[in-house]
């Protein structure tokens, strides 16, 4: 979790798995502390939309999260994808914690902090592409 | 299939489902044509690992794919999610049009034309999100 691409990328897409078995795919704003990844649910219009990765990581907590630079010299691509077991944190003294590192990664959530659950990454497998 | 955002999109995101339950994640580049979208295996490097996608559609054929658009104005923020069915072509006349289709959006692939497999995801579901 030492990559300085990973450290410095603004949004991150995470996949969790649907009830039926199928993958869902979100974008998320992220901040990472150690081996662990955070990720709140905002407090935006739609949000029993939002929550479906929640309950997915609550019901099947093997998760996927891909990092990816896009240009269109190709020899300058790279993603990283991080496999991990999530954690929904409720409540308490990391979820706090989690905010904290959000707002302090994000202007944007200063103003107005995320209410909602946290969603807790424990990363246990980094793996990163270079063309 | 018509929204402007998806067609002028030029990366997204596969979910597919490894053998262990777990989701796999990798940006794609695409074509759509009518309610299908084209991907290929390119020749660089690293192609075992590009496979994975490719094995795991022909298994477990229901993939979610997520385009996206990240800006520091969370205001402007979107994203366009479609689940779909895939089909994985390893020849014949629909794979030769795919070719073509991805050519023609990505001058990259002219000089050096794609020759894997290519996966074919027909779209069952759009759901696009705007903040």
């Amino acid at each position: 979790m030492q990559s300085p691409r990973l450290k410095a990328a603004r949004v991150a897409r995470l996949a969790t798995t649907d009830p039926d078995d199928r993958p869902h795919l979100v974008p998320i704003v992220f901040a990472l502390e150690g081996d662990t990844l955070y990720s709140a649910v905002d407090q935006k219009p739609k949000r029993s939309q939002k929550l479906r990765r929640i309950e997915n990581a609550r019901a099947r907590p093997e998760v996927t999260i891909l990092v990816d630079h896009y240009e269109e010299d190709w020899d300058r691509l790279w993603w990283i994808r991080l496999r991990g077991r999530a954690r929904v944190l409720d409540h308490g003294d990391e979820r706090e914690r989690a905010f904290a590192l959000l707002q302090e990664k994000y202007p944007q959530y200063r103003p107005e902090p995320p209410d909602g659950a946290v969603l807790a990454v424990d990363v246990t497998e980094v793996l990163e592409w270079t063309a």
